[in-house]
């Protein structure tokens, strides 16, 4: 299974006074990149959610990010996503880079998830099921 | 009934390249700030909401903001809020402004809301409780 | 001259606890949508401000949205953008339209801004350059 | 030096489709509580830019925040931000937790940042004036 990429301008609310992207954005791009990479493999959240009210989603465990070097305004990023890594137990690993159009290296994060359901008693963590994880390469 | 006010501070992310703080965050704000002023008179939308498995809050159905002078990083912004209006029919008018500490106004603005319900078949303006409409001064 | 149309999909965090999108991210999208509608015709915001420090961009005097039917997670949104209204004055109209895959309307809204400098005394409308001005239609 | 507290609301736009607060708002809160730390302890970084045009804030290389316990709409959280920890070297850490009413953890979180500027050629770690330095226990 290979990267999934995208690609994106970087618009004048994504920045600040600084002139550079706020880091905030590449957390919520992180967020937005995972559902379309998954989209893309014919995952469909919303139809999963529709046939199961207690589906709660793939909800981020943990997740850490490291910023190299300032995007700007109208620059065009490239959004490259990893295939998930599922190194046993409930979560998995998604690894996120973000590259400016010469190659350099703006971000690289990694997102820790869980297939989250909550029947009334909280969120917890269920097996993905089969197809799912066949479809992500698990 | 008098208006409700509430301060905070314009913070990094809120401003743009240009410095000033991004338009949108002054639509974020009025619906933040709608309601902090419902809470503060006794409208508690969390507990409707559990009491009420098709309540959908308060949804915006218009709102226009004309922005006279632009906040920068740290200042300090009075919110207030006037009274909301009811001029009949389901909708109400809940009128905002926001000044700077030596009195300019930055923006001015003012939502137009309906009290929603969704039964499954698309979302709806209902009439108000009969409580909360007076705690909203109605 | 043409409408401009973009389409993109709704994310998740555009979403809110009534599981539709939040009204303010129209506002951020009308913003994006005339960014990228200014750059489809050759309008370069970034190099304006390269070019002259004191450029402000085209900050919002006013803006306006109505709402018409909900969005929700996973739609595919299409952003209809008419060409700019040159009323006369300094002040210039982009009116924005979104749209469900079935045609219907989701909000349309309305942006009236300026052509902004800021010489270190404050924001001020100039005028557009002429060949800004021809590009967009005007 | 203790901990730095603040305490606020989640409110309606800071919570997704699943009714619980959308992760990325943590990486924004603890922005905004980290300018909030630095402030109530005397360093304003307006007045540190308006001195040095060249001074770019406290920029983020690094964050890692975990998820522990959803948070939910009209939730009071009270966000605790730690002294700054100063390991050597130009960069510095500051850690963060968020926990409910009732002591139960949300979310706990790690920004390492450096004292930037950008002379125009990228920006750059350079190290804390002794006064902010000693304003923030280092």
């Amino acid at each position: 299974m290979t990267e999934f990429v995208r690609r994106f301008l970087v618009h004048w609310n994504d920045c600040d006074p600084a002139r550079i992207v706020f880091h905030g954005n590449f957390i919520r791009w992180m967020d937005e990149g995972f559902t379309d990479m998954t989209r893309a493999r014919g995952v469909d959240f919303a139809a999963l959610a529709a046939e199961d009210p207690h589906f709660r989603g793939a909800p981020l465990v943990d997740l850490r990010c490291s910023f190299r070097t300032p995007a700007h305004f109208a620059d065009m990023l490239e959004h490259r996503i990893a295939p998930p890594a599922f190194p046993g137990g409930r979560a998995f690993r998604v690894a996120h880079r973000f590259l400016l159009e010469d190659g350099r290296l703006v971000a690289e994060g990694e997102q820790t998830r869980i297939w989250g359901r909550d029947e009334g008693d909280g969120l917890r963590a269920v097996p993905m099921p089969a197809d799912v994880l066949a479809r992500l390469g698990g």
